[in-house]
Order: structure tokens, then sequence, then C-alpha cells
């Protein structure tokens, strides 16, 4: 049973091992409401996940430490897992998919456990651990259905309402519901009148489409940028206290966490994940009532590598019009580019990518011109989209 | 003269304006050392600038209050000395050059500043701003050549010092010099045996200049993506006191900035401008003996615009062998393109981008290939070209 002093516990517990993360204010972001965002990933591990992991393996008993314990994923929790076994002295084994990114694999490695690479994809990994498990005296660590885990979770909420006064609302990703769990029960035990929110993305919408039809829903497949909240059923402890706690859930689309995880970086000076930046962008899109509120939404993982950094920036600079890629049909005729270039340099867009296309295009001798270049917003790329059409050229 | 007690009479007179941010360790970055960031990218405006600008604006007598402030910059300095005009209850006026982006305007108005757009650059700017001054009174908020402003920028040190014991060396990034002169006064007076190190980059020198030829040095041109220290010549203040407070300066590379950007992005989850970074590109590229040591870098400001931001990215990604391009000379004939793709997916590459490019080939026939994509390291992008010249394809 999870109870407030289980939290409490966890807190003194994960004294030496976690950072506790404080509690700052957003501005920009969210100008409706008063917002602050709890920086979880800044925590050590780079995610909230360290604090369940590290709370369940201190509570084992010294036989279950002794044989050691076993996890099985490729990301934050694999890590959360990995530094607590090193930190309580104890072995841990994390079973991962051969086809996880080496960079997860070597992260595991850093934090001090063993890989076990299973071939195939992670249910895969997830059987073997099981078998492990069984057959050498392993302790399995949950990512998110289990009561200890939840707990240290839980320690979120306390530093939340020890740090700010008079909250309103917590905004909380949401994936097996571990995370929330613990935030929503150890709220709303000290303070009632707090609202727990969740957020999950479109593409993996387990406990919204459980809690909306009172029963645990299975999805076959999670499609989202936000993979670590990519869960496709969630647990029977999580199910239940975010029934009972949670007081809506909400979806967020992958533009719009692409979105949040720009205003983070651009007014906060901060890296977020997909995962960890959902509440923000539910936040941001409105998608509850917290109009002259006092809100603080957890940002949960910072993990997100710079490759898919890379492509989310470009996209959030595409959907704020910040960038522009325009497709330009021509008749096949010296000088249309330099006449196009000037226009565009006269509005005051800075081109960075030409290319000349042959194509369908109406005249045989025709040609398609795509141009990408850098622009100030919306109204910026309408000014410029007009002037070319108005000087007779055919925008795709 | 600049004295401790004014230092700390700063501290005092900032306590209600500005953040005291706190010295986080760094994991990661640098394995020789013990590093410590002094996060000034967290501080209000996004730089260390409003510390100065604040101090010198408590600091005017009512009457210099009751007819306002003017300045001249397109950045940090102009947003610093915006905000504390403001929080002081006093106009501010900021000149900019007309060429200056929308959005550094908007930013700058957003802190309460008036903004008057000059014609030309910043010099012009700069010319205008002390005609507006003589004409109207106000009183000119120098970015950095005032004793003030170098005492505000100092209380840098004592957070440093009060949050950190046994320090060894605090590197900091150079442009004027204030920042350093501020830092390094107040480290030396409190505790003489901390080392203070300064970093410019290779494409603004100034003070490193001078320094070495023991006089004020004015450079003719200045090119860097650390657009926030590209000064063309110091302050006589700040050469001064860099000159017999400062033990060493370095001078990075804008690649060497690049890297510490992505290094704070991906071990820190922290945003960095390229002037910001450029301490810890000298700490990880080795510039100062710092071996074993408990070391300080000021990360002076975090004002990158996603677009620059998008660019360090992908520069620093080539930089580390995670994404390459390829040129290959094909024969134009069919199937090559299957055959390539083939080779970079059996090696674990994965293709973003594809381009026959016809051009000078040896044969008449052929055509250049140039393939980008996505690696893991160099010893990655290496087994990728062998291989390609193993199957007898010709890599330009």
């Amino acid at each position: 049973m999870l109870t407030l002093d289980k939290v409490f516990n966890a807190q003194t517990v994960l004294k030496s091992i976690i950072r506790e993360t404080n509690v700052v204010r957003a501005y920009g972001i969210a100008p409706d409401c008063e917002l602050y965002l709890k920086p979880e990933n800044l925590q050590i591990t780079g995610s909230f996940k360290v604090r369940g992991s590290a709370y369940k393996i201190a509570m084992l008993s010294d036989d279950e430490k002794k044989k050691g314990v076993i996890a099985c994923s490729a990301g934050n929790h694999a890590q959360g897992v990995a530094l607590a076994a090193t930190k309580n002295g104890i072995k841990s084994l994390i079973c991962l998919p051969d086809t996880a990114p080496i960079s997860k694999v070597e992260a595991t490695k850093g934090f001090g456990a063993e890989v076990c690479l299973v071939e195939g994809c992670y249910d895969d990994a997830y059987k073997k651990a099981l078998e492990l498990r069984d057959s050498e005296g392993y302790t399995f660590v949950h990512p998110f259905d289990d009561e200890n885990v939840i707990a240290g979770q839980g320690t979120i909420a306390l530093e939340i309402l020890n740090d700010l006064d008079n909250i309103d609302a917590i905004v909380v990703p949401v994936g097996g519901g571990g995370l929330i769990s613990g935030i929503a029960y150890t709220a709303k035990q000290i303070r009632p009148s707090v609202k727990v929110y969740g957020v999950q993305v479109a593409g993996a919408p387990s406990m919204y489409n459980s809690v909306r039809d009172g029963e645990i829903k299975c999805l076959s497949s999670v499609s989202t940028i936000a993979d670590g909240i990519a869960v496709k059923q969630p647990g029977e402890n999580t199910f239940r206290c975010v029934s009972e706690y949670v007081d809506d859930i909400a979806l967020v689309t992958d533009d719009e966490v692409a979105s949040a995880i720009l205003a983070l970086i651009e007014k906060q000076k901060m890296i977020a994940e997909g995962a960890g930046a959902t509440a923000v962008a539910a936040v941001m899109s409105g998608k509850f009532d917290l109009k002259g509120k006092r809100v603080v939404a957890v940002v949960s993982g910072g993990n997100i590598d710079v490759t898919s950094l890379s492509r989310v920036i470009d996209r959030g600079l595409l959907n704020s019009g910040r960038s522009t890629s325009l497709l330009i049909e021509l008749i096949d005729k010296p000088g249309q580019l330099k006449e196009i270039s000037s226009i565009i340099a006269d509005c005051g867009g800075n081109v960075t990518g030409v290319h000349y296309e042959k194509g369908n295009t109406e005249s045989v001798n025709g040609c398609f011109l795509r141009i990408e270049m850098e622009t100030r917003d919306f109204e910026h790329v309408n000014l410029i989209t007009r002037t070319l059409r108005d000087e007779g050229f055919k925008l795709v």
C-alpha cells in the first residue's frame, strides 16, 4: 500500500543519491498563467527515473541486494537503475534489444551496469530479463508499476510543495504512470485543493484511453517523438492511482511537443527531451483551464540526442514561420534566380538553400526551384510569397 | 577606484533585481579536472550583463535617475540596461543600428526600454547615443569600461566563493573585459591563491593582443560565432585590471566553441551562446594547466538564436563524426545508388540526404553523388568510407 510515510521515507533515503531540483519561474512561455518548472531534466542521469529506482533498491533486503537487480530499458530507466544500484553498492544487469543505439548502451554502462544485449525488440529483452530474474534470483525493477518506485517519484511533489506556496495545479507527463501516480497521490494527501493534470502524446494515448474507458487498454503500436512515454499499456497500480487522484488527462501532438522544446530552449536556456516537454506543451496550447493560475509543469527529462534535437529545432522553426521552403515553378530561361533572389533579399529573407528540379511543369521547358530560407515569422513568409506572386512567379 | 566594499555593496543592491545563480557540478565535460559551472545563462535576461548595469543605475544620483539612461547595444547589454532601468523605475533609451535583428529589438522593448534605430552600423548607433547623452542629459551606461559596472560583475566572484571551497581556478570569457575585471579583482582580494584565466576567441583577440603587447590594441575587424565578445578594443579600466589581476589569457577557435555548446547541451541540458561557452571550450581543449584542479567555468550567457543554434549543432555533429557528407564520383549507370545505399545501411549509417550533381568527372558520362548521413563517430565514418572504397567507389 502506498502511504505518505513511504514518500517521506523515500525523501530521506534519496538525499545522498539524487539532486534536489529547484522549481524555477518560467517567463514568456505561457503568458496566461504564472508558470513554474520542476526541472527534472537537470536531475542526475538527466531524468526523474533515478528517484523511483533508487528508493526501490534501497528498500531491498540484504539478501536481495546481494543477488542484484535486473531491468529492461533502453532509456532513462536503465540509467536510473544503473546509478541507483552502483550508489547502493550492488550489481545491476540491464537487458536491451540489440537494436538499441550505441550511445544509450554506453551511457548505461557508464553508470556502472552490466548490459545484456538481446536479439530482437523491446519485448524480447523484457522476456529475457524475466527469465534471468527467475534463473539467477535478481530482483526485477519495474519502470513504473511498483509501489516503492511510485513512492520515489512522489518525492517530486514534496519538493514542489516545499518550494512554492498556493499552487493551483501541477501538470505531469504520463507514460506508464509512475511519475504522475507518485505526484498526484502525494500532492492530494498534503494539499487536496491542488489539481493534478496528466499529459500524454496523441501517438501513445494508453493511460488516456484506459481512464476514458474505465479499464486498462493496450495499444497495438505507438509512434511519437516523445519516446520516453511511448508506453503501450499502463500498470495496474498506476491505472488505479491515476483514476483516483488525477483530475484530467489531455493529449498533445508531436508538433506541440516540438514547439515546447523550442520554447524551453529560447526562454529558459534548457534542454528537454520530447516526453519531458509534454507538460509544458499542454500548458502552452491551453489543454487545461489554467488562466491566472499558479502552475507547476514537470519537465521530466532532458535526454534527447542532438540529432533528434536538431530535427526538432528545424521543425519548430518551420512551425513558427522562422524558416520556410518555397517551391516555385519557372519557365527555363536565364535570370530567374537572380530576380527571385533579389525579391527575397529586398523582403529581408535569408536564403539558406537553393535546388533546381526538373519535373512535371506546365511548359515542357519549365522547371521547379526549391528555395529554403530563414524568415522572421509567418507574416514575413506571407510578405515574401505575396511579393513573389505579385511579380508573376508561380508558387506551387 | 574599484574597492571590495563596492562589490559587497553591489551584492546587497542587486539582491532584489537579479537571480543568484548556483554553481553546478559538470560531469563528463572535462574528465581531467573537477569542473563546476557558474550558469549566468540562467540569469534573468539570459546573461550576466544585468548585474553591472543594475548596479551602475542604482548608484546614480536622483537627478541623473530623473533624466534616464542611454546605452548602445544590440545584445545582452541592451537587455540588462533595459531591465535594470525598469526595475529602478527610470527611463532607458537604447540606440541600435537599424540592421539589428527584429528579435533583439523586440526583446529590448520587452524589458521596458525605448529603442532608437540608427541608420548604419554599431559605430553610428554609438555616436548617436553620445550625441543624445550630450543634448538630452541621459547618463551613458558603458557595457564594460566603468567602475560600477565592473563592481556589479564582481558579485559573481562573491557567489562562486560562497558556493564552493578550495577553488583552484576560475575561467572567464573576455570581450571588453568587464566581467573578468570584476571577477579577478574580487577573487584575488578575497582569496589570492585562486587563479583567474581569461578566454577570447581567435576571431576577436583584442584583450589578448593588448595584454601581450602591454598596451591597448584595436582590431580593425572581428569575426566569430561568439558575437557577445566580438569587441574591437578593451577599455582602459578593464585593460589595467586584467593586466594586474588575470593570470593568463588563451584563445579558442569557433569550432572549439561549437563543441563546447554541444557538450553543454548533451551533458548539462543547458543552452549557452557562443561567448558564453568560451570558458568551457578552453577547459575542454586544455588551454590551461587544470589537471586535477577544482575549476569554475563561467557560462556568461545563453542568448543564442535558434537558427544559429541549429547551425552550431550541425557543425558540432560534423566535428565529432556524428554526421558526415560524402562526395562519390560515379559512372552514370543504373543501380549505383542502390549499391551504395546498401553498403551504408549494412555499415549502420543513416542516410539523411542524397543529391546527384553533374560535374567535371573523369568520364564524360560520370556524375557526383553527395550523400549526407548520421554516423556514430569518426571510426564509424572511416568504416563506411573504407568499405565504399573497397567496393570500388571513388570518394572525392
